[in-house]
């Protein structure tokens, strides 16, 4: 325990010391409609380049789920100029590192590079967002890849299991229920032309938003990318962004998973939760305190409750990420201890929050949690990687480069009757799904 | 009850005296690729004449719940020849009736004339498949008419909205979890636009089935309908006709719906069940022995045992129906006596479930069953306009004449054991949603 808490300490030290580092940020449009972001940072002399698509699991057809992330995958069989995996080779022989990932609603794929490098990642990104070459047999390979990915990650581990189960429960209507790897069947049947169809129609410039962070300057950066990303053709016939909408939650859900696999039992229970909405930020804001507040770490009202004065809990945890196009989840764990019932830890948990509802905010917490937040806020702003990560997300999901500029002043201003508002309109139990995982018979396999 | 059950007696009367009435059934296909049933019955002058278009609301895009039903109610706004309300005019001028129907798997129109009317219903019929018109002003109308369709039979009926709920935790993936009529904020959306894009992609002769059942003769019938229907042309890009099929459902759900206008609170499971498929419709077979045996009339065994034995139950029901293009739900409904808990209800229920899987078939209550199966199938083989609706909806849903002359055959090869195996397969907890309907708190609206 010594080392989490003595780096703790030191940033709150530091942060008490040193004012936050405000982020040297410019933005602007290029007339293909690509977005551009640059965060200079020139302590180091190394740059991040990331294009993010405004498309992810959550805009897929139905039935093809998966097809985001397939061709996330898909996107390192290279193009005629750059053939199967000399993008990441290029990368490596210059000294960087490459990835992309694939969220419900993005598609990003980064370099991290030495800062004199940057025109030829450019290079590479513009090349294969519209060249793209694909074989037959890239794609049942893939395909393969992707389906032991997911017998590796989902089908071998009981809990991934027992989350899909719940998030499909938790959403009636909206694709945020179904996996960003996809259904296991559906995976089984994605083709070359689903994967082409999915990257014609997504990626194009005016669906992309550029973030380079490093050692740079905006018109350097300008420059390049009017000559790499400029002469893209924008998409004519770019879908409007919208998903299924939830329909009103009205009936409380329960469910039970069951696993010879699962060697700690727990509760978890998930409610719908806001997102952070542009120029609307302020429930995300209060909620992103009550998940610090309930569930952050040993000082929080369920770990001190339930693990400390009754222990009858293990491990107690609270999330939230604000972070979403569409209505997203805040959830709560309890971790029962040995003799307690997941019955008993979930009537414990139901007790804590009736009575964090009744006696509202300690203020003492209350100004712990702000501490942190600012902390943590200050040093994702310190790490290049991290703020050039904040900023193509939430551009990529509809966020306005204002927003993420206001998003530390919006928490900051964050009171304890916002906290306590917010989670009013959140505790409703029809709008939530409670989720036991048990360890017990093996689930059947009914395909 | 004396008069149901004296119905009952004559049935079985006359099933006993008289052999089962032969269908006189001819199938073909127009060039443009309409398939065509006749079923002959001449013992009155009248004929029913429906149109079955491949396509419900299990076909439609995502974010757009209630398309299909409300192109159903716009077909009635009529053509430039016949405008609208004038396919009803006629039709009752003619001393008919006509209507229409949405389900997940097929959309109908329907008229039942004098035989010598069977042309002008399909001219009215085979022009609106193609030259329907919609101005702005119908559909602004016609919408607010479905909203308040929507009001009067779900937002104002508990048990409606309760079984949207859990059809929705039913299906974690397939599109039978969202309603027929649509998602309230879906129906209020839906324009012009979508409802011609949906009429241009699947009203056409090669998505349709014509059935014409009554007082014809097939070669006149085939005549007829090449005159008419014969001319639309096919259209070259209907969708290949495949939903999202379900995961495997590995965690058992449970919700509990209150509404202060419940007046008698139940328990209601479901358990995913096959369906009818061409050429294996078995298992459905012996599931809808299964529903007939726990829970069809007094005789049942959750009739016997809930409410006679223990009378712990009010009332008791199972249901199944095969008819469907996917997965469909097996179900059965509690309805407790006064006193008797929920919770006791739903145990007097696995109980009586557990002890039918350790006891088996009484054979007695088996051929009960097989003699009601048997007399159910003769009176709808007699009546032209059920028979009529038993093609259509079978030939719809992608079954074969074939499936619907074989059906009886194995309804009747059904045993014990089969309904017994079936019974083991379906009754898998992980496979189920049970549903708790409550007298309580009015369920908030989120919208």
């Amino acid at each position: 325990m010594m080392l989490p808490r003595a780096a703790a300490l030191v940033g709150l030290i530091l942060f008490a010391v040193l004012p936050a580092r405000a982020e040297n940020v410019t933005s602007f449009t290029l007339d293909n409609g690509m977005d551009v972001v640059v965060i200079e940072d020139h302590r180091a002399p190394v740059v991040v380049h990331m294009v993010w698509y405004r498309v992810g699991a959550a805009d897929e057809p139905p039935g093809h789920s998966g097809i985001a992330h397939f061709l996330e995958h898909l996107m390192f069989k290279g193009t005629d100029k750059f053939p199967a995996g000399s993008v990441s080779e290029i990368v490596e022989a210059n000294g960087g590192s490459d990835n992309a990932f694939t969220s419900y609603d993005y598609t990003a794929y980064f370099q991290r590079v030495a800062a004199d490098r940057l025109e030829l990642m450019m290079e590479l990104e513009a090349d294969r967002m519209n060249n793209l070459t694909l074989s037959e047999k890239d794609v049942v390979t893939e395909r393969n890849v992707i389906l032991e990915e997911r017998n590796q990650r989902v089908e071998n581990d009981p809990a991934a299991l027992f989350a899909e189960q719940r998030s499909a429960a938790q959403y009636l209507n909206h694709p945020y229920g179904i996996p960003i790897i996809g259904w296991r069947s559906e995976i089984a049947e994605l083709s070359r032309e689903d994967a082409l169809s999915f990257y014609r129609t997504y990626y194009a410039p005016n669906n992309a938003v550029l973030v380079v962070a490093g050692d740079v300057k905006p018109d350097a950066v300008r420059a390049l990318a009017r000559k790499h990303y400029g002469p893209l053709a924008p998409s004519a016939a770019l879908p409007v962004r919208t998903r299924p909408q939830e329909p009103p939650q009205s009936a409380e859900r329960r469910l039970r998973f069951s696993d010879p696999r699962v060697a700690q039992p727990y509760v978890m229970r998930t409610y719908l939760a806001p997102e952070r909405d542009p120029g609307a930020q302020e429930t995300a804001a209060a909620l992103t305190y009550l998940a610090e507040l309930l569930g952050g770490g040993t000082t929080s009202v369920l770990a001190q409750k339930l693990q400390f004065d009754s222990k009858q809990a293990l491990y107690t945890s609270a999330f939230y990420d604000g972070n979403a196009l569409d209505d997203t989840t805040f959830g709560l764990v309890v971790v029962p201890a040995p003799g307690v019932s997941l019955q008993q830890a979930e009537d414990a948990l139901d007790s804590a929050l009736a009575d964090f509802l009744k006696d509202g905010v300690n203020m003492e917490r209350f100004d712990r949690v702000r501490t942190q937040i600012r902390a943590a806020d200050i040093y994702a702003r310190d790490n290049v990687q991290t703020s050039a990560h904040r900023y193509g997300a939430a551009l990529a999901m509809g966020l306005r480069v204002e927003d993420v500029r206001g998003w530390p002043e919006v928490l900051d201003r964050v009171t304890p009757a916002d906290v306590m508002a917010a989670a009013r309109d959140l505790f409703e139990r029809r709008r939530s799904v409670t989720g036991w995982l048990m360890k017990g018979d093996a689930p059947e396999v009914t395909q």
